[in-house]
């Protein structure tokens, strides 16, 4: 973690209103850059660095060379009560994600459960935003995503699949949430980077060489290696981390019919389009049975009630980091960034001629 | 793995007839005795023997003592056209999941997805059978159960979850299915009590002592430890697996009105009855996108063509061990048993004056 002092604290809607200009200063549509902001800066305030504003300067890119489109908008192709399947007309990711979320919602509320596919999708920020939309509705929420290959799979030597994060959120009481969002990879690749950067070793689990072998030594992750499935090695369960990137993958390009596998585009290149495959689906728990948010406020208090195994270590739930994080910004009045991003930020934002958030 | 020697082939129809004969003895209803044997021999025959036959003194047992009800049926409480709540009526878990994946698999053909939680079940066998249920209609399948605690939470001293299994099935071409079937802790008690019995240690990530701390001697994690979740340690992404347990947790018993957690009874006790909550989802590819079954061949094909790391270790999709399996049971003419498990089908069948397996 970085030291306070090279932490500045940006209100929400400064930073929203950075991502909103710069957007629009390349042709966005005003609500696309709406909705982008709104997602990156969730993405921030959660904590979640690597899918908030250190990435907008990706987004400004593909609106600017068109490689994502800036002015079009998602459409339903076909649907039932339940389910719809949308084309996403390779618009920015977040407006795809909210379009086809609202949907799952909408149809949730009528007839129990929404399923909402989207292909011609692009990088859609945190899953665990559209999950949260559901969730507060009262409502069950996922959304999963492919993305470009970072991971190998069991056995194999090379990289085809991506790190495929599924996210599940529902509510509780009171505002409470339980919101898993995790990629199926061990770790993400920044992870990886970090190590790398401070010269340390990275634990068993997390990546293989360039010929498929766990390795300890970040540098042989970043060089023709990969990340890891979730369960690392194929003796401590890898293979099921495999088995879910796989089944990510199938719920969302291989059943929306989007690029799958290892012919989606490589990571960081625009050479062509994403064409990411997207899944949301939400559920109304009182379909089946009334008393679900009491239930499970329950079930998250008998889980962070429990004695930890070690006292400095609270057991947690998903989404109480980030709860965490979020209670650190508003009680600082704004998100904390190192100033190097915020200089970062600052040249994207003069180079669009649009005003820099203050540092 | 035992000697040939060592090993019984028996008939896939003997096998369901022991079964058939040991539950209509104690009083179980012809059609549960059925159900019971389909699912017990399908996990052996997919070579899954710790839910096969192995178990069959225990559903005996639960029929016997009444704790398990032999006469009655499951019954729809309450639906929609995409959703269902089922009441299990206590009876056979298998009998609960058949019902509840044939009612999801209808309301997935007539609106594209059906989404059927049960209550008041028992154990039910593999989780593979339901999702192979809604694949061999063409459909993708889900099934998930709660189950008696194992499985330490990260940063938790006491074992609070389930080994809460989820299994996902689809169909490719030509009767080739994409099947992930797997327990959310990184590996079945099972697999300990083998290194222990061999006096050899376990991995970093399989389980934890007494006081939560991750440990290399199986008898800690038997001796008052637990499980842990797939990812092992919090280093290791084991809060993934640990958020993945608690996700089916949440979709199976909390959403059901299920017992949940530490308070489902412990696992070989029959003091009370299970009241596990199961959930069975399938889905209609073909209201998305048309072309589904080729796309998934094509994906499965990819992975396995892949170059593997280890030239003796071909790159496999989760199925593909259970499907090697079966061949070598038809190539047999029968499922191979060691044959002191037939010795202890034989006990329970002379117990009940129900005519044992050749051996």
């Amino acid at each position: 973690m970085a030291s306070t002092r090279d932490l500045v604290y940006i209100p929400i809607s400064r930073a929203k209103s950075l991502v909103q200009n710069c957007l629009k200063a390349v042709g966005a549509k005003e609500s696309h850059a709406e909705d982008l902001a709104d997602v990156l800066v969730a993405g921030d305030h959660r904590g979640h660095y690597s899918h908030g504003l250190n990435r907008l300067d990706m987004y400004v890119k593909d609106i600017q060379t068109g490689i994502t489109n800036g002015d079009a908008e998602p459409i339903t192709e076909r649907e039932t009560p339940a389910t719809a399947m949308v084309d996403g007309k390779n618009v920015l990711g977040p407006v795809v994600g909210k379009y086809c979320m609202n949907l799952a919602i909408k149809k949730a509320k009528e007839c129990g459960v929404g399923w909402v596919l989207a292909r011609q999708s692009n990088h859609y920020g945190i899953a665990g935003y559209y999950s949260l939309m559901a969730s507060s509705k009262g409502l069950i929420g996922m959304s999963m995503t492919n993305t470009s290959s970072l991971v190998l799979g069991t056995r194999a030597k090379s990289c085809t699949l991506g790190t495929n994060p599924v996210s599940f959120a529902t509510p509780g009481k009171s505002g409470d949430n339980f919101v898993l969002d995790m990629a199926t990879s061990t770790v993400a690749l920044g992870k990886v980077e970090l190590q790398k950067r401070k010269d340390e070793k990275i634990p068993n689990g997390w990546g293989a060489d360039k010929d498929g072998i766990e390795t300890n030594v970040p540098g042989e992750v970043l060089r023709g290696g990969g990340l890891l499935p979730l369960g690392g090695s194929e003796e401590t369960g890898g293979y099921k981390g495999y088995g879910l990137a796989m089944m990510v993958e199938i719920m969302t390009s291989i059943m929306s019919g989007a690029t799958y596998g290892a012919n989606v585009r490589k990571w960081g290149t625009t050479e062509r389009i994403a064409d990411l495959g997207q899944c949301f689906i939400a559920v109304d728990p009182n379909v089946f049975c009334p008393g679900f948010n009491g239930r499970l406020q329950d079930y998250l208090s008998l889980q962070r009630d429990l004695e930890p195994a070690d006292s400095t270590k609270p057991v947690l739930v998903p989404g109480d980091p980030e709860v965490a994080h979020q209670k650190i910004c508003d009680e600082m009045g704004g998100i904390p960034y190192h100033k190097n991003v915020v200089k970062h930020l600052a040249d994207v934002a003069a180079r669009l001629n649009v005003e820099a958030m203050d540092i």
